[in-house]
């Protein structure tokens, strides 16, 4: 894969990084990527603007490199939020849980993840491509395991992907609800005997 | 609400308005509604720049025009080819099998959909409400025939809506997949116990 980043070497180098990339997300996430400039972002960052090239040759790599860890963000917390989840079923109740929880705390994120769409069509498919991926592993050992039903483990994944961004998309995004547990109950009924097998 | 398009009232002034409308589609789904002027839309029409503004105060309500003009005509594809299913089970099959045909047939228009988000929040938002408040009367309904489970119709109607959006963004916008019979088949196996009441 390319080198998104030159990854800075110091404490402060990382500092400075971490400052470009927060005001990099908060102005595309306020005034979209394409009418974002990257003096916007130095002078959101407070620092000089060619400061800018020493951790990324354009603005699009940038936009790349924070892609990216929304991603590694995303699957992190629902694999600690999981981890000790017995079942494929707690584990898809958990997951959903906290999959919301984190829209809501980086709603930044979702915007961005669906402005990929028109900025770099590569890695908003990438995004979701690989996303997919990992999540089919996880239904092919729950159907080796006989705890879902056997049809097409990428289908599986599309639906249950297609389920949380919506909900995500009516409950945080437009609804900015408090909490999430009776919609979450609800989804999980239909997947209760849509999708699981009962033993 | 207010009026977005000045309405043509001669054959000929309608064709000048489906010219611009045409235009306008290619060039945003092509380039982005950012990135599309005027200029460009009236050049891909081959009129002259000042006839926009016989219909269109400016390229705002034009965008907002074609959303509307998507809205109705994915419904209106929906409606036709449910028309005649005896049941809500039917609906749903036929229902998603028509929207990934139309997607199909309408690239342009799952791409200006989403990208409304960046272009218009509120035009966003309200054609995901609207298209959801129609969608759970049909569920109410369905409901009260016992032919669906007895859980939020709001919810539902989010659940079956992220999961036609992102099986269309998986088979059509991805993969751009011949037929969908297969894909449509295990989405309603789930739906099939997991939503659906059995008589």
């Amino acid at each position: 894969m390319e080198l998104l980043v030159k990854e800075p070497k110091t404490k402060r180098g990382f500092e400075t990084l971490n400052r470009i990339c927060d005001s990099a997300k908060k102005l595309f996430f306020e005034k979209g990527y394409f009418n974002t400039s990257i003096n916007d972002i130095t002078d959101g960052a407070n620092i000089a603007p060619g400061t800018f090239y020493i951790y990324f040759n354009d603005k699009l790599n940038l936009y790349k490199y924070l892609l990216l860890q929304f991603s590694y963000e995303i699957r992190k917390s629902i694999s600690l939020a999981t981890r000790d989840c017995k079942t494929r079923y707690e584990k898809e109740y958990n997951g959903l849980k906290t999959y919301l929880d984190f829209i809501k705390n980086n709603q930044t994120a979702y915007r961005i993840i669906w402005e990929s769409q028109y900025v770099d069509a590569q890695s908003f498919r990438d995004y979701y491509e690989n996303f997919a991926v990992r999540y089919s592993k996880g239904i092919v050992e729950a159907q080796k395991n006989n705890e879902v039903i056997d049809i097409d483990p990428m289908n599986i994944s599309y639906v249950l992907m297609g389920i949380s961004n919506f909900i995500g998309l009516k409950y945080v995004i437009f609804d900015n609800k408090d909490s999430y547990e009776d919609v979450v109950a609800d989804v999980m009924k239909i997947l209760e005997n849509g999708l699981f097998i009962h033993k």
